[in-house]
């Protein structure tokens, strides 16, 4: 029987997970593709601490280039994070024409197409199933399931603290903080949170998903991002009265043959399907031209699921390497270089608005006219009683839908009246199809 | 450019759009694979009916096996259906070496065994992610996505028949019959629709996915199958009341060691995932034992759908043919030749059972002392108020956690029962997380 041997570039939560993945489950994936896995060699700064798994003596070493340079390992994981010293060695790996699985988005999404380049002039490959939805096999739904489609839209939740933290705020109507806490006592939230909750995780994901599908580079940068820390519990319980859920929703989607690139949050029907992916579960929502709607869920991250997407890269490989056919598939082939980002005035959707005004008369006239004077129709239109005499009351609308310029003159509009008591609060609507 | 040309036998609904989805997205999945999909010719005894396309003359031809022989077909594929003739299509092309796509479920369910084993002999191979959950790449998803774990189980919601039936019947308060007629009229279901309705269809796609994640073959004979002919109205109201909808469901579970294969219909929380899933739409949820839960979920039948995974497959053999990797992944591998169906005594699941009773005292105590004689603990019991005196009336318990056998003995004993005015009615309860 061939081996595929591999070795991994850290030994942390995740590092441990693959190297656990290969030992329990080797002899069956070898029976399933004729080829068996093996941890070849393991390297990590930190050799001493126990990880709970039994090493044959010599396997777990320190030193990262001597794993690299080994002529032992086939294939090199690197589980390192981050993008500095994660990119040195997957530049090295690449450079001595070994082939790269990794999970790491932000290294993608920050230097992705000069690693792929780098990956192409040495005759090699990276894979990255695990860097968008965890376990979720997406990245290869994407690629391989869907490539007889233009892709019209794609949503997704894909960042596992945040809907854990929004679905906890709907469940125990409790505000964002308290809930933030919780999850970082409970280690599904960072001790710095702002990667998650301000959503440049998200969006680096849907800069991944959308230089996939498109044909063209995007990076972090051309991703426009809102987190969820101005999501109250206020507006989750108001949205939920009028049927929805607020989620942390990446939106990539073909407007006008430009592409539409963001990540906010955003309300989605309770009886949408994407509307019940609840807790730390992902999901991706694929629209193509030929398959029509198609969705994708699973844990999007941890230890256990992010090593069964590392692992299957390293399955793909090893068949690669088994039959002697390195890059079979072009990982991002760029076709479409002049594709540009939807401007404002081309984004188009459905609102949630909510505009704590002074209870007084004539304000809902004047507010109903705001709207209407930029081409905005209301669909529909709660307001609630006082709770004293004199106090602002919440006014909720939801409008048909309209552009994003125009939402946002009209709300700049509101925000100058008179009555208005505070910033009025805006998400987008994404009537999903279920 | 490399060209990759393809034969296509059977220009019907599906046929077309295979034909047509080339067409339309060739050059896109040029730049994606580096090789461009051709449609080299088409064989369909009728040459004459207009499908609205526009072929080169001479392309479409009447004689199958030209199109098999013609050496300008790099890959053959099958859209005849049915397990007569499509056989010898298949195993003619595959005895020259050719590969060949296929939807037909029916066909490797029925001969599967000898068609890989052709296709290993011949170094060709047979692709098929189409003959199950139509456009959703869970085929790929279950072979490649998730090659590292173990699959302790699958739900599945595949026929979009059923599926339709069973919505509109709960939307539209509806009855079986009349639903079906207007499914038929609507083109959702066939003139006979007993391979759909019965179940069959089902058990087909139940068959070839258990085969895939057990490594070993499964047909039609191995799996339990329960039409959706006996849902009636009553209970998918009383279903719903008690927050469940009823699906027909495809179970394969690793259960003691053995395989739990069945298709019946089964209450599902309305509350999961899997219970959201609704129409023509189709789902398969596959829990792993690194990944935990997963689920693909897209248009399960329809020519567009069906495409874009027939064409899927194709682009996966022009890799292979343009990487001189035929047979790059093992279809079948069979290595667990021992595996074992597993018993009604080992078989567990909750159940909803309704009975009919006559409106007596000491009728409720009765039953439930059926059910604990055979050792089920009753979760939860509602009798409704007779519609008048001395009439029927509905009993509807559910269970907790049971044996088959257990459920079966005490339904019987119920049905003896002198209070028992119909046939007591039982559907398994599949508690899916959600």
């Amino acid at each position: 029987m061939n081996k595929f041997k591999i070795g991994v570039i850290g030994f942390g939560t995740v590092g441990a997970g693959v190297v656990e993945t290969v030992m329990k489950n080797a002899s069956l994936m070898a029976q399933r593709y004729g080829i068996e896995p093996v941890i070849a060699r393991i390297a990590d700064l930190d050799t001493k601490t126990d990880r709970g798994i039994q090493l044959p003596k010599g396997l777990l070493i320190s030193d990262a280039m001597k794993l690299i340079d080994d002529p032992e390992v086939d294939v090199v994981v690197e589980l390192v994070g981050g993008t500095t010293i994660a990119r040195k060695f997957v530049s090295d790996a690449l450079k001595r024409g070994k082939p790269v699985v990794t999970a790491n988005k932000a290294l993608l999404a920050f230097c992705g197409k000069e690693l792929f380049d780098l990956a192409e002039t040495n005759r090699t490959e990276i894979y990255f199933e695990a860097s968008v939805g965890g376990g979720i096999p997406c990245i290869k739904a994407l690629r391989e399931g869907l490539v007889a489609n233009q892709v019209t839209a794609m949503y997704g939740i894909l960042n596992g603290t945040c809907n854990y933290i929004l679905t906890r705020m709907e469940n125990e109507k409790a505000d964002f903080d308290s809930i933030l806490k919780a999850a970082q006592q409970a280690g599904y939230a960072e001790a710095n949170p702002s990667t998650d909750i301000d959503g440049y995780d998200t969006a680096n994901k849907a800069a991944i998903l959308a230089s996939l599908a498109y044909g063209h580079w995007f990076t972090l940068d051309d991703v426009t991002v809102r987190g969820i820390r101005e999501v109250t519990l206020t507006d989750i319980e108001y949205a939920s009265e009028l049927g929805y859920r607020i989620k942390l929703l990446a939106t990539i989607r073909k407007v006008a043959d430009k592409i539409q690139l963001c990540v906010q949050p955003a309300l989605v029907s309770k009886k949408s399907l994407i509307g019940g992916v609840s807790g730390v579960f992902n999901a991706l929502w694929v629209d193509g031209d030929i398959v029509g709607s198609t969705m994708y869920y699973g844990r999007g991250a941890g230890r256990a699921a992010t090593s069964s997407a590392v692992v299957a890269d390293l399955m793909d490989l090893a068949l690669n390497r088994l039959h002697n056919s390195p890059r079979r598939l072009p990982a991002f082939p760029i076709y479409d270089e002049a594709l540009a980002l939807a401007t404002k005035d081309e984004i188009r959707s459905r609102y949630y608005v909510r505009i704590e005004v002074a209870n007084q008369p004539g304000v809902l006239g004047r507010m109903a006219g705001i709207f209407g004077s930029h081409g905005i129709s209301i669909a529909s239109v709660t307001q609630r009683e006082p709770a004293g005499a004199g106090v602002k009351v919440p006014m909720l609308m939801l409008t048909e839908s309209a552009t994003q310029s125009a939402i946002e003159s009209a709300l700049n509009e509101i925000r100058q009246d008179p009555a208005t008591v505070e910033p009025p609060i805006c998400f987008a609507i994404e009537d999903l199809p279920a």
